[in-house]
């Protein structure tokens, strides 16, 4: 046999005896190919086959000297683009008709192989383009950090020292008790500080800055979070609940104390029948006129209060809610505060406090159920800023309605709604801080013969991460506008500023809670280990979607208080009025939605913040203006109204999330428009592009049903928003780095 | 003034005196309403304005009076449908000029109130659709059972009984030293029932039932995670990478003693920095001809072997993973026994182990690293199936290629990729029995007087469990079937089978991390506390998506399967092939995209299985064309391949997920036909439906971008999904029970 002949088959040879793919059935397909030829002879093809034959494989010097071999002719032949092309070249151009081009490439095709990828594969090329993608920073990280603190740079840097002293150290026993011991040391340093008291009043030691007091709780929830809500039930819920729902006396009495953290304390709402339905709470609070005294009682066990935070171990006192009974008069809720153990500790007579024991996360806080038999509390120890009881016995109240003066006073109390997305928030800074970095350095896989590669270069690393890094910039720039809004509030105002703060809350701790779970995956195996933080992080913020409000019933009332508004603003709701208002109020998108616009797909409209906010408007408007017409007509239809709700859910949902996904991309676009240095600027923009593409991409399926865009426009979308990540990779350590969290916080070593 | 133009105002004076919805704004909205009513004199409106006085609130006793005049009308008249219409008959039908009509339904626009609303929650209404739903089970139970269990069903019944005895009651030490100590002793117990060398051949003690295996696995799962990968890791890893590729001596040495527990060992492959690449290990293993040994050594501390179970505490031998080294030739990874303790657990000279410390959880395994610091191992501990040394010391192996071999050695051990997904399986079977038996017995809210209602009932409660136990039992029909391809198998379909066992292993532990989720917010709090065992599925089997290969490596390795599969059966790839290809094999894509099939929203229609499994096929076959077409235009257009994936690793994403969602309802259809109880029949049919329905739902944007569905038919689907949700609520507690687990092992509290 001709030697040249033989040649031409060797990079067959060479590949069904190294590809990993290829399996018996491909052996035979080779084998029938040579079979096939008739410009070989059958001594030839006896010869080629003895190369296939399983029982005696050739020697791996053999192999070596094949790869060698078609690696010179490719160096030699940089073009070359089949193994047609390699073989005739090996065989000196013997066999190179046109015929055997056609069955070469037919059988490339039948083995699923390409020849393009095999010579690709025999080619060093350390030197692609995903190999080179690496960092470098476009702007200043420093000057984007201050962007960030804003106001409270002073307090988050005192903060942020304070927390990271080596009294600080992360605790790392598993058992609770000890657990719960240090978190609370934690506390009395902090008070120490006077960063609990920050919003209270001066005259009661406090620091008067609520603004301070929200910055501060942010900064700690980048240390443990047990501490941080360790931190907001005693200085958040129960000092100010005795702020919001009491009066002088009580302020006098004990807001220095609790301050102080001389008198830990409870808030004691939620009960085991009632927690997102709080208002149908049992505890009763039985004035006795003899005395002039309330009787606080737990009616059944499934009454008790539950979950309350420092309530198992260390609370002294609690802020009770519990329906006032008058003369067998059911007054609705009221609050009154509890003493439930004395100064040593000791749990008071009537009161039992049972452990809620170990929960997912946040075991450094000591949960507990607290039941009341027949407890008497003098009068005063009401809370009596909307109702008391006078003199004579009486009820008193402003707020002559149960249900509005409850609502008001859980209205007071809405900060809370505001500490809770800030602090998960920083949750997802963290878990973001410690993917990113580590993805930038762990390397895994490469081009052949080149080096492995960092997996942040690889599209779907970044498409995982780089969008979630856009959203935690846009709900930062989010939540500092609803703090904003909080602080400047009249009671005009309340409403909006409740239901904003409701869903920013579900927005942001539902955000955390998929933010932690992709960065936990994206770390592998490090992501699992203790050491490096994403467990306690996901974990901890876990019930962040639950406390506070759950977040679906959060939702519902979101989207209920969006569809009164939009009663309001809308006046009669017929069909054609609807219409007319969505077109009226999303100014661009009748014009939009000629055929032009839905299908326009150039680079400068794709990345236009105008685009992308009137998208945001119209989809805001129109899912609101659509679940108005679907109540109205089944309701119409003569469906109970609480079924057609029910019937609606679904769509409630998608209201209140394109109200509060238009209220986040507005929010970031106008941050930006204050930044003043450029390079900050621009990295800024990039990111609010991501965001809004990100989110268009998520609800494209709305956007085709809707008709506002078309499918080369969606898909143009997806496109931008891959090269939007690829353009960012860059800059992803340093957007990260901004958010400037203390090393001895993140502590996790895969970050560094 | 006269009392009838009083009372007209009384329904609006006890809406803004009583809604917790109104603010201070809407007073003022109610005030200029009644300065505007000519009808009215200066008197009469200064009386009607001192009912709106927030300095002098009406009393509740007038409240209350004004309420019961209210129900009183509604309950004589119980068509009324507005704030007016209560007015006017309040009134004695004075004022009821159309004028007035108008105005009244302004106001209740301009307040932002629905009269028909207002109305309903006067009335009395427990007896609403949504009141009235409950648990009412259409088939036996046990039969179902029965056909999940299948052939298996007598080992199933054999664990669940071990599983159950009081020497299996969970662990609830924090202390991780005794949590690995009774996960150690249940192993040893379940080695003692002969259920750890089940698929070990008979002559070595084994059971020779690979089936068994598997159906055991499955059900311990429904116990403790950590005992299941303890088990695993001892009688899969090892023991079966002793099997897989060792030979007749080394089972004869070990297979008894792994299968009894005698030698508890390790499967010692994942290095620090080759966890994904597993291929790059460090590691080597030094042939050394004068004594015929092996040297195995950590060439440097990122060489390590990492997250190795049993290694940190019992594990006294272990199978390493090492690239062989003859006289300073490399000849590819290799594997070999190496001893790591003695049998008093003192690790031996040259091995270094450390703990990996407190994971996020399976903290009942004992993770450690391994080092190994010129450790020599006699020859005959490599296992030698596939490669072996002879005795002049030369390498030998019927696959040359050391790439090639690798991968068959890895093919041998995909067992593991089917035991995962199964344990998966029952920790998603879990978390869902806990949490629809809870929302089925848990209420919260209900129609205004009447009792609350169970969560279960509410719409978007529906929507988030029910199609999550319709994927779950797809899931289980799904992995029937790979594990009986598995069972079957021949070398040719090897690529086929090891590709479809990668991506049901990263299907699976995907649904399970969602469901899981899922199932924790939807018990709320006492999703959160450990008792109820939510937190520990979640946190065991969040490393399901990253050990036994990181699921969106394993995903790409699908896509690239496919890619392959497709050029073998398209031949040559021009764009009017694949486009002939498409249509060719989804028979029915050309009559379903005539606009007829396009728009097509009938009911019979969109169940029908037939459309679903096209809708499925057209998906996958599409996606998967388009994926290749895009590839080759990439390299065509001169990009290196490496980076052409890199781009389109976000399709082949897709493509991946698109495969396995066609097998997945195919399989669930296919299993519903050898169904032949009819109750249990009809009841799998609605929950295919719902699976197959809300995967398409899922997938709306890319249906719609690909023509293959209008938005009508979209929208028409999302309502069947919910349709299919509220049908199957009364069924959800039945289908939960027909997974049959031990309440013992489901433990929580809130499941009973």
């Amino acid at each position: 046999m001709k030697d040249s002949k033989l040649k031409a088959f060797i990079p067959l040879f060479y590949l069904v005896w190294s590809d990993d793919l290829l399996t018996q059935k491909e052996f035979v397909t080779l084998q029938n190919f040579i079979f096939s030829q008739d410009w070989l002879n059958t001594k030839e093809q006896e010869i080629l086959l003895s190369n296939l034959d399983s029982k005696t494989p050739p020697t791996r010097t053999t192999i070596n000297s094949w790869k060698s071999e078609i690696e010179t002719f490719l160096n030699e032949n940089p073009t070359l683009k089949s193994t047609f092309e390699i073989a005739t070249l090996l065989s000196d151009n013997e066999n190179s008709s046109r015929d055997l081009r056609a069955a070469f490439i037919q059988l490339e095709n039948d083995l699923g192989i390409s020849g393009e990828e095999i010579i690709t594969d025999f080619k060093n090329k350390s030197n692609s383009l995903t190999s080179n993608l690496q960092t470098i920073t476009s702007f200043e990280i420093e000057k984007l950090t201050r962007i960030l603190d804003g106001e409270q740079a002073a307090i988050i840097k005192k903060v942020k020292l304070i927390i990271s002293q080596p009294e600080f150290a992360y605790e790392t026993s598993t058992d609770t008790a000890i657990y719960r011991e240090k978190v609370y040391d934690w506390c009395k340093i902090l008070a120490k500080e006077n960063l609990g008291n920050m919003a209270y009043p001066k005259e009661y030691g406090g620091g008067d800055n609520i603004a301070d007091y929200f910055a501060i709780m942010e900064t700690l929830s980048y240390h443990d979070l047990s501490l941080v809500i360790k931190f907001g039930v005693q200085f958040g819920l129960w000092g100010m609940s005795v702020h919001s729902l009491g009066t002088e006396k009580h302020y006098a009495k004990y807001l220095k104390d609790i301050g102080s953290l001389k008198i830990p304390g409870c808030f004691a709402m939620t009960e085991t029948n009632h927690g997102s339905n709080v208002k149908g709470m049992e505890t009763t609070a039985t004035y006795n006129h003899d005395d002039q005294t309330f009787t606080i009682h737990t009616p059944h066990q499934k009454a008790q209060k539950e979950y309350i935070g420092n309530a198992a171990v260390h609370g002294q006192m609690a802020t009770v809610f519990a329906k006032l009974i008058i003369d067998n008069t059911d007054y609705g809720v009221n609050a009154f505060i509890v003493p439930i153990r004395d100064a040593n500790s000791v749990v008071l007579k009537g009161i039992t406090i049972n452990d809620c024991g170990l929960k997912m996360g946040l075991n450094g806080v000591d949960n507990g159920t607290i039941s009341f038999d027949q407890v008497v509390i003098p009068k005063e120890n009401m809370l009596d800023r909307f109702a008391s009881v006078n003199d004579k016995g009486e009820f008193e109240s402003p707020i002559p309605s149960d249900n509005r003066r409850f609502f008001t006073m859980l209205g007071t109390l809405v900060g809370g709604r505001i500490g809770i997305p800030r602090s998960a928030l920083s949750a997802a800074k963290s878990g973001l801080t410690i993917a990113i970095q580590y993805s930038d350095k762990r390397r895994q896989f490469g081009p052949e013969g080149g080096s492995e590669v960092p997996i942040l270069n690889y599209r779907i690393h970044q498409r995982r991460l780089l969008p979630l890094v856009a959203k935690t910039y846009a709900n930062h720039f989010a939540l500092q506008y609803v703090t904003k809004r909080f602080m400047q509030r009249t009671e005009a105002e309340m409403p909006e500023i409740e239901a904003l703060a409701a869903g920013m809350k579900a927005y942001s701790t539902w955000s955390t809670t998929a933010i932690l779970q992709e960065c936990r995956e994206a770390c592998g195996g490090k992501g699992y280990l203790s050491e490096n933080r994403i467990d306690a992080l996901k974990n901890d913020t876990e019930v962040y979607t639950t406390f506070e409000g759950d977040n679906t019933v959060l939702m519902q009332l979101v989207a209920k208080n969006r569809l009164s508004e939009f009663r309001k603003s809308f006046g009669q709701m017929d069909a054609m009025g609807i219409i007319q208002y969505v077109y009226d109020n999303a100014k661009t998108a009748i014009a939009e939605k000629n055929p032009i616009a839905t299908r326009k797909t150039d680079e400068t409209h794709l990345i236009d913040q105008e685009f992308h906010l009137n998208a945001f408007i119209h989809r805001e408007k129109t899912t609101l203006a659509s679940a108005a017409k679907r109540l109205k007509k089944l309701i119409e239809s003569g469906l109970d109204p609480y079924d057609a709700f029910n019937v609606v859910q679904h769509q409630m949902i998608d209201v209140a999330q394109a109200y509060l996904e238009r209220i986040v991309l507005e929010q970031f676009q106008e941050a930006i428009k204050t930044i003043e240095d450029n390079d900050s600027k621009a990295a800024m923009i990039k990111l609010c592009q991501l965001y809004a593409l990100a989110q268009i991409e998520k609800n494209k399926g709305w956007y085709l049903e809707d008709g506002y865009m078309e499918a080369v426009k969606t898909k143009a979308i997806r496109k931008m928003v891959n090269q939007l990540c690829w353009d960012i990779r860059p800059d992803a350590v340093a957007l990260v780095k901004a958010f400037d969290i203390p090393d001895s916080c993140l502590a996790a070593p895969i970050a560094f």
